[in-house]
């Protein structure tokens, strides 16, 4: 076996919960984030190519080489229904590995978008497709097809480490990391805190401060916060 | 007191007069811009949220530290009607440090929008809040409450100095400052420029050149301008 | 004459072919940057400045200084119509040196839209007048009229050479140069490339994989691909 | 009087007092920086062109527009020993606006070294000379004399307020400021950090634990802290 | 427990072999890197606090949140002979999260230096040790000691995954992780490569060209290269 | 034969005249991009990899694909003592195409040194080698040997074109490109700055203010310019 997984295809991976992943989606990135205790986030580099994409879905993974994007063909065959792919690379590159042409094939295997932390291309026929991506960069750029990557296993992807089958949710806030094992207590812990959002937004809404709201007065004060005229 | 004025509020600022910042609401940054020296501008890192956002008011100014917005709930009791807040950051940092909630009492005390020189998140939210912010980033990324900043001292948001109390407008151009002892000459200044430039394109629109509503030829030729065929 | 052409103004210039700039402008610039060889594309920092801009034209070039749009009066006059203007800057500059009015004057005279290495301002207003411009930043900052820069020399414009008469592409994806001489030719091939495409996207949207369809099998193996459980 | 006072050369003003200058002369950067509660320090960007380099003095501040070096003449008349000279500019550029020719003026008129918000060449001169500078880049792109800016007016150079006559701290780590008003508080402030240290560095390196010596562990149990196996 | 490990500091790492930790160290970042089949590296813009510096030893990892660099102290406790930190943080972040103190502290548990996706400060002090960092960013902003965060759990270090224990090697030309598994394997491959590259070096020196030693004219050709005058 | 010269190597260049290239070694390279009307330069990214390096040379340029070095042995057979290579990159790559392995190639040929809008490795034995090489950034990651590129034909570094055979002239403060064809007046309009420079310096040095040196105190009054205590 090569080190470090080098040209390998996992066929069998272990997804998470599907039932989770439904609860998951319900919520955004920023809660889902907030519930894990602030982990989990890919970098703000990464944005949406139209506003208003959300998906969630659980994680085909695929290490490419930078301007090679051969191993998106491979990822397609390990694509099921409820999945997304997430792309990384081995070193940092803005091409354009995918376009219209693998959205159609991988929605055609059952994803529901793409999650990669390089160039996208075709972005107006992607947005015409509702096929949503999160990338780093937009770039008419072709790749080859010539170097051997790997398909479904960790990869770090826009600074976030991804296991095949972990649940990944982005929206226009963001990509967030959910690991397979905790998708159901994050989706738990999340619904805790929406629970009592709700409440909060309406008392914020009819003027209440926050500083009331919260109780921060007091430690404002310990903390040597002076008002002055 | 402390040194640099940390860990304070001042609670009564000198608003810039508000006729003058109806009058400056008129006009667009780039135009106020222009008509003050062309100084005043916040670096072109400064994005709106969603295209089309605009925003004119009296600064409410907030110094926060990387990671932290604590003071963000101590800023929301200062708003008066016809401000906007505006927030520094102490060093890089990309954090969403606002979202729905926030916007909703900021919204509460009467303020109409946000510029921050970090991240921002609820984006969705906030879009269909109709409540504008112009920030660096875009991050799920929360933050804690442990750390004083202060509120209604002179910040540097994105490079430009505002003392609370002073006029911001912002748009799809970028973020403006106009200090509040100037507000009404900026705003006549803004006015001449205006006046001028309906007649100068309707010209234009004719196929008039620049080249001659601007009397350039000469200037150009003593410059040693050459045209060869 | 100076050396490097500053201060000159070409004034006939030998423009590609407009039949075939006519049929490059039904592709994509992915499409035809991929049929001239994977070469000609600007840097991807190169931005609409709305969502599903599209521009296709012959390239009139300004070498612009930092700070400084004398230049642009004085491109307004070689435009015929069917061009575009390219504009460069002599060193990394993001202030805005076009806005509504210089867009009106360049659209008087047959300009289609604009390409430039700096800033650009009055965005919403070149939104709403539907002239379409690619830039590296959007910004308020204006400029100055002082120094010489030339009109219709070749240029470097965000990575990539242009020389006047070029056919420039521009679109979501990125703006690519196609030379003069060489318009018809890259024409026929982005045409047999899409010839190529209805018939793929076919077969991959009915479920068929790139793997199979390319026949990538036999060289994935070949390279050492292994396939675990 | 012009708005937001350009084209002005203020002649007198009131520099730090030269004794609190001289003791904070001994601190590094982020003694200063501490001891002022963390704030005052210019962008991490800011990097000197020589390793080793140190600064401190009282400023004379100009701003500067993009690709213009014409104030510098003007500020090099304003230089006293002791001093050192801020440059700004209104919008980001990365143009060499300094050499070793102003350099060799400035140092006559006793200027120990020079922070830019740009760019700096003849980096192999300065060098030589001894001569520090901090700056964003090094580039070899000159600058014309056009366009009036201001001098010993306050500016913002790289994300930090500096009024003329503020101490200016500059070494490996960044560039910090202090407003002349708090200048013998701060060095006082640096002064007790510092008398700290020495026992504290002895300790460490005697292998005690920061967890020990600061009691560290109560607060990281209260807050959550689990050590496993 | 928490989710994702937050607030966790594990005590009991398996640490690479250290016979192969030695081997390791003889070589250069690029030569393990391939030796791995291209993997492993941290992004480039890790950069060595001065020239020359080289590192190799097993990682303690840590994992920060902006701003705030208590879990430092944490890790130094975990520090055995023959290790180095490797600290990363929940999101981009530029302060200096470690300076002259700590590094004595790390120094006197038997720490070779430092590996961290953010800001250090006191470089010249660091410089003066021989106490080698790699970083983002100088930056002598201090940073609070607020939040949990946790010591010894997997992280992923700009871009790279490292898990406790694992080797990491640092030179001038950037960070190179070796899981720990694959230590013995890797050394073995980087001396194969290297016991190639003498004899290769000789005869390109002797003038004989990469095209005939490789044997490359003969692929060349067949890929389409054409020779013209 | 192809579009756009790609897979052509160019046997036969015309390169400068060798007694205007010595002539231009001698200055540095702002001296030379003022003499040529401040163009010519390539971005302020460009940077050397040891302090001190310089470089003047005949271009041998190289068109490489992101990842992929092949042509780097390709273009090593076109070099002549006297001449340099530039690598230009068909889109953004960081990777480090360039080791010590090569640097010996490219010397036995007679190259002087590398400039590359790229990464480069094995940046310790380039400098103990006194070969200089300026770069993009510095990376140990590898590349590959799959794809044509192009020898000698023009291409666009960091943002400036160069043309085979042109002057290249590289040192602390950037890299400035001499067409060859204007060497000669290049290198004479050079001496012309540097005879004039030396009575400057000493002027200057002697405390001459250069208001008095270049009389601009008249066109300051004029601009507006206002003293004020």
């Amino acid at each position: 076996m090569s080190m470090n997984n080098l040209g390998i295809v996992k066929r069998n991976i272990q997804r998470a919960d599907p039932e989770a992943v439904t609860q998951l989606a319900r919520f955004g990135s920023a809660t889902v984030h907030e519930a894990m205790g602030r982990v989990g986030l890919m970098q703000p580099y990464m944005r949406p190519i139209y506003p208003g994409a959300r998906l969630c879905g659980t994680a085909v993974t695929v290490l490419l080489h930078p301007g090679d994007n051969w191993m998106m063909h491979v990822a397609a065959e390990q694509i099921r229904p409820g999945d997304l792919v997430v792309a990384a690379v081995s070193a940092p590159c803005t091409d354009g590995f995918f376009g219209d042409l693998l959205a159609t094939s991988f929605r055609a295997q059952g994803a529901g978008g793409l999650i990669i932390d390089a160039g996208v291309r075709d972005v107006k026929d992607l947005t015409e497709m509702g096929f949503p991506v999160w990338s780093k960069a937009i770039s008419a750029k072709g790749t080859i097809k010539a170097t051997l990557g790997s398909v479904n296993i960790p990869v770090v992807c826009a600074g976030a480490l991804v296991n095949p089958g972990d649940v990944v949710l982005a929206d226009d806030d963001g990509v967030v990391v959910v690991p397979a094992a905790i998708a159901q207590q994050a989706a738990d812990a999340a619904q805790a805190r929406e629970d009592n959002e709700a409440a909060k937004r309406e008392k914020l809404a009819s003027g209440v401060l926050g500083l009331d709201m919260y109780n921060m007065r007091g430690p404002l004060e310990k903390a040597g916060l002076k008002y002055i005229d």
